[in-house]
């Protein structure tokens, strides 16, 4: 029998970060299809952040990208987020726009593209300090396009030591969250490609560093929710980067493409413990071609589902089973949960919560698609570029 | 006893076409990494391929892809090629950069942007007209990133009926190649994914119909060249867009991930006489990293090396081991002609063409990478953007 | 609206046929785990296959496997179906066999091999008229593991050879179903890998030749419910075969993987009028490790729960929100349709119908299990082997 | 400039194992097909070993594979060994084939079966005592096939208990590698599905703990020249299961599928001193449809040729081209080498060392294959049930 007062308790706790990218324009190397209405600088994207948390409940930071997000006083960026009840989450770095990095960042054979890589992750650190964000989180595109292009140990080691300089600068409830990717931009080798390259430079940093677990950045038929399993019994979990992927790293909506793969990751989180943890929940996609606010509200809403079937499965019953090696009736207790409608359940959530109990049709209704779009005229819209 | 004097004259006769736009900047959805000495319009484009031409002498022609290359006068622009001794080959349609066709081009649900995208695909054979271009490639983006978002038959509808419009403005010497794509830009559905839709269409359209094998745009594992053996039994095999993965539609230089893929194809085309027939050699890469114009000399040098060891298989020993059933002698015959080395062969070929032995040195010697950097200054490097 | 009467109707109408060699052990590579209580003849597995049906209501035919299921008289395996309330659906060959097939069956390089396929092919056609099945369904295993170990044009010629051979030899309302598969147990080339290449020899052989689509046969991120919208467009979809894969074939319960996939599928099926057509629902699927019957039951209930889903689509929003080009809510009309909790619809059509709502429970309260337990002693338990 | 002697010097001191099971049947689950000669217990399995050993030079070492070669006499069974030139090399437990393993064995929910796991871990030591065998090899089949049908957390401690309990029974010279493997036979997780689970263990368990990388054990797309290169980098590469894969774990000839593959591995493992090292290079195949005694001597040879390219890098022009971010250069210093044909080269060798120049031709020319069909008639073939 669920206890529905603490699955609802749980809902009501959880916290789903966005990035402040994906309110900016976005697309493929093809073609960056433009969308009216969209923010020309960090204040105008959490602002648009923050009609998402209005709406969901559950979206209470939002995480910054520099250089893009780059702004001449942080603390008022911080402060214009807790004015529309947000904070600051992770900082995000790149190391991939400069023409320099045309070889790699902290990877790079030069000395001194390497030196400019780590100035930069240690300018995040300082931005993290004046805005309060715990967790620096570090993407690198290092990596080679072809064969013999460069020494795979030796990048290994200069990664080794950028990681080192930058561990030593965090600050005391700072940490450090290292993501890794199979490929793209690089298409050759990447240097962090799997989990298992990024847990081996985090366990020599230290207990801070932890690994980030992006849902596209995986080979084809990876079992994300193992890796999960494995890192938080590890205690390496640093956090999700939530999107869909069908093909490679699409980075379409959370949920959207295989919604029983995010409930059985949500239920390995669940199940270690991981909703009342420090584990990080973000989501990090691109809207291309449909609007970016209520795609961003409907990809929270898709994490609040699955967690919501994640909580409602039936613990005890599903250990006997397994303990019986009853393998269908276990399976069983694990799709009884997934096949359960949580919509009824999560609006009651949301309305005791005093929220609209249909966050999209909230969104809808407060009329701020359309204000952006007459108010967000001339200047330059955000995206990847700037 | 593979005949010496043959393999030399099929290798001889070899043509690689070169496209355009692999001579401009390109790059990644991440960053586009801009080279000094890029051209800055078509007729440089033509110039830098000439140089490819000039050293390999097998590429004697140069793909076009509009609207890259909008030119005001096309006859001029073939003139230009013709002076430099070269023609205009593949005409390359671009129904994926205009705002219009966020959703699609031929397969949009509104009908004015599918009128639209027919108008470009008509022009393009205006274009062919003007250059004397043989083959009309068409390559679709068009697809959907969400289930539901449209209906996957009526889009096929649609691609049917832009087709059938097309196919019937074609002149008599003039084919269709119709390129299939697995993703990218699309996420979800992509509306010409796998040979077999190609295929499809272009059994309804008529004899001048083709399939085009790019060999970046197939799902992991699938064999090449097993497709490329079928549509030439069925008389289909329009062409090939040569390029290298490890990954994705990674686009690097042909040979350069998978030799011994590229040597299988080879060994298909060669024992089906697909060299002396109209199927279309043609390379479509990025060089994003690389510098272009010796990348691209590389490229058709290891498109070279495949097809002389594919033409050095001994095929009558190849033939009586197979009707043995004797599967380790088979496999052996072909890796002997694998395992080859026919570096020293080409070198002769070149030599008795009256070309340098090796076109990367020739290339060098040139001077022609100085030049271009240092006359190619002011306007607008070539991309994918113009 | 969703019209709820015809959603039941046309849920009491489904059929999906199971296949005897489910009800047999299976197992891979690495171990064949034996199950106490499996038939021990094709009599016993019919008997399997009614309780299946009698639980479930929507499982009203079996499919054999020849020479698994070969007996003295088919007539009578026929009637012991009719007693059971059950007939026998589509007959399987089986050229993989037989120490003859190495190297292949009906693309062996020997003629005299290929001899011996095609009669037995043949003889499942006699099976056919003395069962009155519908159905042959060929699935090949041909193919090579080394470049170079055949010919793949020539091996072509043969399957063509072959296949038209039998086509001829069908009955008027008799149907050839060809399959195909990526790869294993080839692992180089296989004959027919491709929805292409068995589309391209149905349309050599005539109308009755049509596709069949397994779940578990496509390389890596293969859109299958594109596949079925286009082969359904083109008239030749035979049927599927349903089964779950998170890696290869892997075989496991339809629906067990990635439900979302197999509503998907039941999506496109439904809007192209494949429900009510001749179209075939099977299940090929091996229950290693769990219990068989009860596996099937819940097989047969998943593919009931995602086409319940499929028929709750409502369709006219559907198609406004693609007409409009509004992305998101297309996409939201089809996942709630998805999100429903179809169970307790489900449970109503089968107690109009006079079943138990629960067909597991009712399974398990049959006392069959203990039964077949108990009675099935001595003799041989059905495997792939016999 | 490469120096001629020293890269023979290490071609005449590479040693690669053949595994004993190679040398038996295999098959898939579709069909084993039976070869005749095919040895009928461990000592005939070591007399064919001696021949490839005979014939290459290089493969002084057979692999055991226990319960399939268990003798009642470890020491007779070595002596047989020594007396044709050989000895006993790692020692391969088998956890999968005993029906208690049918849902796992060392991560199975019941104790008691985790125990005989264990219990036959501990025998095989015992069996590496008795023949001076240095590694035990530890391949787990352990996994689930259906989402909640285990804890996955629960099993890693499980795997961590039984793994400790046999690392503390290895003698001082004992070494333990730990192999991991995507999926099959399991089908939803598989317990060391990739190598950072195994680094895991092995960092927990102690220096002599190290990953086996089994060529053929990834999924799609992964680069297994890099993971190889952070191993050695940690220090923790046990060794190598050599074989080739189109598809899955096809356990094809070494070589066969892509040699650019296999020579960019033992790039790695040169560059990082491997070849001098403590790493175990050995072979996992099955040779289902060819001759199994050629096939094995072919896939020494290929990896001998893969090995002497790796050694012809001109290392210090690569490392000059790398440090110079010199994209092309460097890429095409590796091609350089990868285009040599090195069969000379090692025909040189071979003859230095006193052997046939053609290892294929020697055996051929030595009667073995004749001998073997004559002589061993009666008995029961080895394969993977015995």
């Amino acid at each position: 029998m669920t206890d529905l007062a603490a699955v609802k308790a749980a809902l009501r706790t959880q916290a789903v970060e966005t990035p402040s990218w994906a309110y900016g324009n976005s697309g493929t190397r093809f073609k960056v299809f433009a969308q009216p209405g969209v923010p020309r600088d960090p204040f105008e994207k959490v602002a648009d952040a923050a009609k998402v948390h209005e709406t969901t409940g559950v979206a209470p930071s939002v995480a910054l990208h520099i250089p893009w997000d780059r702004v001449a006083d942080y603390a008022a960026l911080a402060r214009h987020a807790a004015d529309l009840g947000l904070r600051i989450g992770t900082v995000n770095s790149n190391t991939f726009q400069d023409d320099d990095y045309r070889l790699g960042s902290v990877c790079h054979p030069d000395a001194a593209v390497r030196r400019k890589a780590v100035g930069h992750l240690l300018e995040c650190v300082d931005i993290m300090d004046a805005t309060g964000s715990r967790d620096l989180k570090l993407w690198f595109a290092d990596g080679t396009n072809y064969p013999g292009q460069d020494d795979v140990r030796a990048r290994q080691e200069r990664l080794a030591e950028a990681l080192a300089q930058v561990y030593g600068r965090l600050g005391e409830g700072q940490r450090m969250l290292l993501e890794y990717k199979l490929f793209e931009p690089s298409f050759y080798t990447t240097d962090v490609p799997d989990w298992g390259t990024a847990f081996a430079h985090c366990l020599r940093l230290g207990e801070r560093a932890r690994v980030v677990v992006d849902t596209g950045h995986h080979a084809p038929g990876t079992n994300i929710e193992f890796i999960v399993a494995v890192l938080m019994r590890e205690g390496r979990l640093g956090g999700f980067d939530f999107n869909s992927r069908f093909y490679a790293d699409d980075d379409l909506m959370a949920g959207a493409a295989d919604p029983f793969q995010l409930f059985r990751i949500m239920h390995e989180v669940v199940g270690a413990g991981g909703l009342a943890s420090d584990v990080a929940f973000m989501l990090d996609q691109c809207h291309n071609i449909e609007a970016k606010i209520p795609a961003i509200i409907r990809s929270v809403m898709n994490v609040q589902e699955a967690t919501a079937k994640a909580l409602l499965v039936d613990r005890p019953a599903l250990a006997r089973a397994q303990a019986a090696g009853d393998v269908l009736a276990a399976n069983a207790v694990l799709m009884d949960a997934y096949a359960t409608d949580v919509r009824p359940l999560l609006r009651e959530v949301r309305e005791e919560s005093g929220l609209h109990p249909d966050p999209v049709a909230a969104y809808a209704a407060s009329g701020w698609a359309g204000r952006i779009v007459a108010e967000r005229v001339g200047g330059r819209p955000a995206g990847w570029d700037a």
